[in-house]
């Protein structure tokens, strides 16, 4: 089944700019593993009749509708109504989705469960149900009139949850083919070398096909391939993951990972190695990225954020007699903040950041954008300098991107030896 | 005017999950400050038949059309040609769009401009032309009948600088009546508190309208009024502010300011105090979330991510004792981690943030969710103990508001003393 989708997000929250369309994003970047082309995004508030304007218009341009959102319990949740009045479908009682439902209550919220929340049972007749795990609104699928309509509940995690677990795994099984795919990512290159390296790879490459995605401060590679079988599916791809290997060499940080700070909390902890970081213009982005991952703990002993001389200083231990020499923004302070965080954190390795992000120059002249990163390990300090750009927010996140970075090619390097 | 308004974004990025369409977000917020009722949002990719049909339907269901994306010099930019046609107006060339695109490359690329540039100086024939400060290309607005178009940049921060300064001033100068709104910040009360303790408020509202938002960890409540002058406006929500400010009292936390954060950081500029942090399972998010300030660092000198026992212990000089008797996540630890961070960074003020955020509990027992949050002042150390549920991100994020609240009463306690 060759899919063309439209994503349909339901709540006024939406059209106020309470919150962004976070959803439609999610799954669309899911939608682009199975081969789905996603041709429409549309977002509409909690109104029946508008709502069931946009099904039809829905129906007529893509053949594959996702609701997201308004399957809650409460009256203004009317997806499910207004959808099975499009598609003519009566809505019957789930007494599975029932029982999760009760289970949800009984073990996550400890609570009795208010009335009306069965409501949220009642799905549309013959539809396969898709188990929350994550909340208590059940999601579906059925298919109708040359239609195949998805309901998902709105909430960001709960949709996350239902995406990978229900919808991917109940679309792959609906494909007479196997369609597998790999995630490339890389750091180092824009997203314009990449393709200018690659050139000839992706003229040439239909099955597997090969397609560069900008995020921010970095590229990923998707590489999707069909076959009738999955081991035929990564004999397809296997030359031609050969072919991206070579060109692009250690730039690439990690095949199908969420991102660079998982990929240094795991090294960290293959090598049961620690690493400590003191933070100037980054400010605590890279502790706050590195504690984004649950059982950081193991691997990162924490750091110091030196947003003044006198904590550089006196925190430290970098010589007053560099920073008055030198200046904050320096290669020997980026040196003597690295150490010091090593020292005084007792970590393997330790990262420095310090940088002018803006927006003025510092007091010595430093342009903006002007980055030096410190990487300490026991064997010795490197750093290095950095042309970051403009943008107070830009160069702080590539600025903790290329610290990550060092760190992820130490790790890797050493790995080598 | 009373318009009713579909924001339509081009670019393929957004279907295939590479962005998040913000814009849509901003744009929507910014209109609900000039009373303009957003009904739908849409994204197509860089498809010229696909967006000409989008734009078909947008015109039926909708008078203001605002379009985000595609007017950029190249090929695949081509919202402009699309719109032209679907409203029969031909493009003409802007000599004043061509001048300010010809400064922007002198004065901030500092680089020839790159053949075609100028495209983006072609612009539908008696349109509003809205320079672009922010990048090159410009955007515009026009009527045509019954509606109204408005071309905008896709560019986040294009887009974010042309609502604010060429968009809203536009409409507020073609409405008869002034629109005049306020937005009141609230933290430490949920959604449902605010909507009970302003039931009445809200029940009679009418002009000005009141309306509450709820945001990450927070709520707004957003006042908007109408009427023939500026004063009558602000005539008419003075009452309603002071009802409001009664009832709430010191939960608001600001009104018409950015974030708490921003009020943080303002106020201790004020008082010229300055803060430090030591941070456990926030990680460094309290210290990051400061320096994303611009000029932070007159207020706040900087931080310990003290993410093991080791280092609160050898950084902060938390006793062991404190650490072996009760625990990491404790009063005691959270008190000692403030007095810390406040000697060995000099600062006036220091905050400590200790807890369990998850997944599992901590090796004493202490539930997810557990958090002790301290402030020490030249006064005492205050250490409050906070329940925050579950889900690592949720109880970082309100594990940080929390803790920024504290220095924010702090502050304007001592204000009214």
């Amino acid at each position: 089944m060759n899919y063309t989708a439209e994503i349909i997000a339901v709540g006024t929250e939406l059209l106020l700019g309470n919150v962004a369309n976070t959803d439609a994003q999610m799954i669309s970047e899911a939608l682009s593993t199975v081969g789905v082309n996603v041709l429409y995004h549309t977002a509409v508030g909690d109104n029946a009749q508008r709502l069931a304007e946009v099904t039809e218009i829905a129906r007529k341009r893509a053949d594959l509708l996702i609701f997201t959102g308004g399957l809650g319990p409460t009256y203004d949740d009317f997806t499910k109504d207004v959808v099975c009045r499009a598609f003519d479908r009566e809505l019957v009682f789930f007494p599975d989705a029932a029982a999760t439902i009760e289970h949800y209550y009984d073990t996550v919220f400890c609570r009795p469960m208010p009335e009306g929340t069965l409501r949220q049972a009642w799905l549309p007749k013959g539809c396969t149900f898709f188990r929350n795990d994550a909340g208590t609104a059940p999601g579906c699928v059925f298919e109708a009139d040359g239609s195949t309509v998805v309901l998902l509940p709105g909430v960001p995690s709960e949709c996350t949850h239902m995406t990978q677990h229900r919808l991917l795994p109940w679309l792959r099984s609906r494909s007479a083919q196997v369609i597998c795919s790999r995630g490339i990512r890389i750091f180092g290159l824009g997203e314009p070398k990449v393709q200018e390296l690659l050139s000839e790879v992706m003229d040439e490459a239909v099955n597997p096909s090969l397609a560069p995605y900008a995020k921010t401060g970095e590229v990923m590679l998707r590489m999707t391939a069909k076959a009738d079988t999955e081991e035929e599916c990564r004999r397809l791809m296997e030359p031609m993951l050969a072919q991206v290997r070579t060109i692009l060499g250690d730039h690439i940080y990690g095949e199908d990972v969420g991102s660079l700070k998982e990929v240094v909390v795991k090294l960290l902890r293959e090598k049961k190695m620690t690493l400590a970081a003191a933070e100037s213009c980054t400010g605590g982005l890279i502790a706050k990225r590195l504690t984004d991952i649950p059982g950081a703990s193991a691997a990162f002993r924490g750091g110091v954020v030196s947003y003044t001389n006198e904590v550089k200083h006196a925190v430290l231990g970098v010589p007053q007699e560099l920073l008055d020499t030198y200046g904050a923004v320096s290669a020997p302070v980026a040196k003597a903040m690295a150490e010091g965080a090593r020292r005084i954190t007792g970590a393997d390795l330790a990262l420095s950041v310090t940088g002018v992000a803006g927006p003025d120059k510092d007091d010595r002249g430093n342009e903006v954008g002007t980055v030096f990163v410190g990487l300490s390990s026991p064997e010795n300090t490197t750093v290095r300098q950095l042309a970051l750009g403009r943008g107070r927010e830009r160069i702080r996140t590539m600025a903790a991107h290329y610290a990550l970075d060092m760190v992820r090619r130490y790790l890797t390097e050493a790995e080598q030896k």
